[in-house]
């Protein structure tokens, strides 16, 4: 079934807020996103700040214990205007270089839905990207009654911040309230590793995706899959705890689904496994572990 | 000139030892690399195990201040049999999970040249992956006289493990000493992201390489290029501290050689950077930080 | 004015719930804490398990961007159990010595009040240690209407497990909602530096609290102060990071409150700063840079 | 026997270097350190600066595997004037605060060794602040024969920076060389916990120590000892790292000196331990973990 919504009210964090709509397992749904600064689809404020998510949609038969898997269909930017910061945040650079930087200031880009470009002139420099359009942040309502800002990210999701939840992909999220309670929004027209100017290209999108509940899929930390890859996130500070949860998931993964031993999925791993940079510029930072489906037999 | 050096000493460590070579900016050497463990080219145990490396090499003309380039001619492995450790590492896994881990042993792999594959026969699981021979461990002798042994990685290069340093590429070091002296060795058949395991397929090898020296080329970090890329590598604990490093060393690079301001710079590497990772296994960690030359105009 | 409460439920995140009691600024409120457990003063396991807090307390007069000052008059265990973990938490050690540790399980201690001593008699070993009984987990309600898991804690204070607030200390949190909504629970009847078994003695208590509101008192971490020292809390990790932000908060405060320029804090601080660990074991760790008043003038 | 040695040559690392004195077990010291600016009792710069090293001395009957206590006698500072930066270092603030600080510049103090007191006199501050005369950096040898500078620490010691390192304290190292070949210098008049503005009080000093060879006594990191307290050190990045070194081998010497469980250690150590901070400033950062000899019976 099809559900098209068209969001009013949205919520600066994830958690077990009541549901803006029901939806059935199976179920798609077409809806829209503002930007992180609250920008709608004309660029008119409509929400306060700091990656609005629209939702959350209740699932039903979602119950604590089992995954939800969230396939993205479509992650279309739906206005000419994007924003970005324009400086590398103070972190991610040596902390005695600082002092060197200019202040950031947020800046404007062109996003050319037909080109597939985005374009920024500034006077001293025009650049010119292609747009490959991305989730910054989604994800379940966490335990305990938690409502957690969406400037941040854990094993329900959030803000990743990765680039690559992207149209096709597959999101799995380990359910920890009743109904899973997912929400979404924070599109990226663009964004490189890292997120290290602190944004990617913050646009308003029209998006899609469509639901499936699996039943005691029991999971610690959000899984992707597309064609080609499987893959794990760890969301966490610093970078070297972001790698042991998503490698630890992985190992979990291969050994459960895959019926790898301990010693056959480390000696894959081993000489296999790429791992990617979701975001070093959130309270939580993000690194995936990824792997080759071939390798899965 | 092409010189053909036959090694029969190693060293332990990246350091000020007596050249074993002097060679000419321009000059190429052919030579041999032997194992991590210390293995030539016929699995004889020849040195003592700990990445020892074929070298120094004396470049004429090389001064502090100056950088070294180094361009990976041919990475060839010599021998069939290479070595992995079979258990991802404690530190890559959460804490508690380490007890679910069983130990870790050596295991052999089958490297057949003309097939371009490597080859693990173990009883519970066959695996078969293509080679990328790669180097795991080279520099140039550090400042103030140091001799740091080649479990780890600094400035001046040293065990990155980065899958990266592969034949074609060009490695360029910041030349902390007198004749640059430089070390090379560890080659890799074929090694994941990481290192998660500890080792790549650890085999012993036909190298080849040709120096230049870059007068009064001042740079902080290992910097590397092929056809399609550049990047700078930082060296550190934790992951987070290798990103500051080689982020800032991009930057430093973008500013300094393609006049580009900070915003400019930012804005490039904000939406189109990419962050590999070296490896989170050895005592300094190594992250590289990674731009297409195609957005360098 | 003095409010007795003895409370019936309990929550396992901070946040903005019904509050249980409006008080006045100035006010002191006589209650129970039960423990980390769940277990009261008869050890009856009364909620589930997870830092359960008493509370919230809504303080009239309390808004955004204002200080609460609380002061702890009096943390008493309320009966003879305690209970602690008895093996050192598999992340405070290196990585492969994980597995040479044997499971942790739970161990009672003979709490006595009268000789303020608590005493761990096991087959292998007896221990007898002096109680210093402090609060594991307190603060108040987090911006952005989040409710946050009593596992962790941030700049709205949370499971700190720092053993230096103890009675007779005065607390400061950034109040983030209307009537800033102060929660406390999780009683150790003593604690090591770094809660590195991952509990300290857990144990139900009477407490006595006197809150005070300062207006427009802009912090952005939870203070502290006792009759020599005062001192600022970093709530994150690694324990790096809360060296970032206790160190900060430091500074500020003596360049505002204190009218120093930043040279001459960082020059008192250089020389005669303490840190203490408050925990390296919950999902954000806690470090404590202390100054003594002696150097205030 | 007691020798008196006058250096005339030092060294900016810490290696198998030539040694200035062959010393037997049980022998004493006396000699003098330059500053770490490489500035001698009369304040002239007789060395390039990064802490110079008195020695090495060679202690007779020290090998791989045994460890060699070092009594500091006495830690005498032998001149009035000493230095600090004065502006805290930019890797302990949040990197966004970095922007807010001046650039830190060399300060002088007058260090009056009657009065036991050191004076800052600045236009806008002065300070004093009680003498507690420390050693920043001293060790033996590391293994492999490397030659590690002085900027930075590890298992055989190095740049600590701990301000427990005073007179009266006996310090355990891991020999890892023959004859030991310990280095000694960079005594701080005082400094705060974590060296925050990148230096104590930099002072030249007349010091003396003591030697003892402790055959077959094996450990990985620094110990140390006063009257009434044992303690082990740990030196890496991230603090998180100094904490797994330092409470290991803790664990390590409760287990095999003391004869406790795993269980009984962890107890004790989860109730009563302290943790000091000793540098969070140089490229390794230093944490002591500690126990009150009154637990060890």
């Amino acid at each position: 079934m099809i559900h098209r919504f068209n969001p009013t009210s949205y919520h600066n964090a994830i958690g077990s807020y009541e549901p803006v709509l029901r939806i059935g397992d199976g179920d798609t749904v077409i809806t829209k996103t503002i930007d992180a600064l609250g920008g709608d689809a004309n660029d008119q404020k409509v929400w306060q700040r700091g990656n609005p998510m629209t939702g959350p949609f209740y699932i039903e038969g979602a119950q604590p214990g089992d995954a939800l898997a969230v396939r993205l269909d479509k992650i279309a930017p739906n206005r000419r205007v994007g924003y970005t910061a324009d400086v590398v945040a103070a972190n991610v650079v040596d902390p005695h270089y600082v002092r060197e930087l200019p202040k950031s200031k947020m800046v404007k880009w062109d996003v050319d839905a037909k080109a597939k470009t985005a374009t920024i002139t500034e006077k001293e420099y025009t650049l010119t990207v292609p747009l490959v359009p991305m989730i910054g942040c989604f994800g379940v309502a966490p335990d305990r009654g938690q409502a957690i800002s969406t400037a941040t990210s854990g094993p329900y999701g959030g803000n990743m911040d990765y680039n690559g939840w992207i149209a096709g992909v597959t999101a799995y999220f380990p359910v920890a309230a009743e109904g899973a309670l997912f929400h979404i929004g924070d599109v990226h027209a663009v964004q490189g590793d890292g997120e290290i100017v602190g944004t990617g290209i913050e646009i308003s999108a029209d998006v899609q995706f469509t639901v499936r509940v699996l039943k005691k899929k029991a999971m610690e930390w959000p899984r992707g899959e597309n064609r080609d890859f499987i893959w794990t996130v760890g969301n966490a500070r610093p970078l070297d705890q972001c790698i042991q949860h998503a490698t630890t998931e992985m190992m979990r993964w291969l050994q459960s689904d895959y019926k790898m031993s301990a010693r056959h999925a480390s000696t894959l791993l081993g000489q296999c496994v790429k791992y990617d940079m979701g975001n070093i510029f959130d309270p939580a930072f993000t690194m995936v572990c990824r792997l080759a489906k071939k390798w899965l037999g």
